[in-house]
């Protein structure tokens, strides 16, 4: 595998690609060109072979990329090939919307514990997982080598606990909190708006209705 | 407000900047000048002052933002002072985590039926909100004026859902399968892809983890 920087766009596109390539490999297809791939991904077929050149590129001229392999590499680049162990900080509806998905992950990623401040929650499970003291979370994070915690607090507590997960050690933060939050050098972060996401949705409905005139 | 053509990189900013918006009226904050904006935000001054002027501009010279009429004007421009009644598609986990998360919004979004094939489920409730047979949603959809369908199903069947949903007649889709689909013109779509946001972090984390050598 090349070492290169990798632009944040191709990134962006591999979990993409992935999903489609579980779909070709459930159908039975062995092996697909990039005009194949084009046509079924929407991607242009110089786009695709671009990306994948970005890995050392796998496929062969006249025969296309093989679907495991393929599938197999892009796993790994994206680092799936290993395990994640997570906690969900914030018990309350979002938290427990989070551990609800998390159940159908069926990945390398695991929800191992739940932390809160409420001492009602506290000692109780949370789709199974024990409910913590917030108190004690660096403690665990620590022994338990937990590398992503889930940030499902209000607004006003994320930074506040994306400091304190930083400093426990985390290697990412999935943040579900409806705020922006800085996270160290050292840290990955990725933000899920959901809120954002559903206000877009509102304002081009909303802009259609306007251009229908219905 | 002005009706011209609204890049959707301004669009995507609008939900962020009412965030902020929200926070500074807890603060008890009445006005802002886009410089204060700037160091809250991380946009520059001027950035923020373009896209504010897409809608006319609120902003007096010398004064700054209202920031009360700056978050009416925005929640407007988003179509938030309307409301929409939700049903969900697929009451499993997905479903039942979409759910639970739209308990916690207080805004004009609200679900009023679940949807699913499995007998087992139908007649049942998801957190409160009862599951009906998904051969009726149709009918539903229409009597009901349902505006948006939100997708929790498997990928193999997401496009299935979203023909049946645009052909009932909801204005808007928000998609959380893990799958790309397609709908009319006069559809809108947005896509939640919680796994692919899931595995860009683990890209992240194990490219930081690759340039610190740790």
């Amino acid at each position: 595998m090349k070492n290169t920087k990798i632009s944040n766009a191709v990134i962006k596109r591999l979990p993409r690609y992935r999903r489609y390539l579980i779909e070709l490999r459930k159908k039975g297809v062995e092996k697909i060109s990039s005009k194949e791939f084009s046509t079924l991904i929407g991607y242009t077929a110089s786009q695709i072979r671009q990306d994948l050149n970005n890995f050392g590129g796998f496929g062969q001229q006249g025969y296309g990329y093989s679907v495991d392999s393929l599938y197999d590499e892009i796993s790994a680049i994206l680092g799936l090939d290993k395990e994640y162990k997570m906690v969900i900080i914030g018990a309350g509806n979002l938290g427990h919307a989070i551990a609800k998905y998390m159940q159908s992950s069926k990945q390398a990623f695991r929800v191992y514990g739940a932390f809160d401040i409420n001492p009602a929650l506290i000692g109780t499970e949370l789709e199974g997982i024990p409910i913590m003291d917030y108190e004690n979370i660096v403690e665990y994070v620590e022994k338990e080598k937990i590398s992503i915690g889930i940030i499902c607090v209000g607004g006003d507590t994320a930074q506040e606990v994306a400091d304190k997960l930083s400093f426990a050690g985390v290697k990412g933060i999935w943040n579900f909190a409806p705020t922006d939050i800085e996270v160290p050098k050292h840290v990955a972060l990725e933000n899920v708006q959901l809120s954002d996401s559903l206000h877009s949705l509102a304002y081009h409905m909303n802009d259609i209705h306007k251009k229908t005139d219905r």
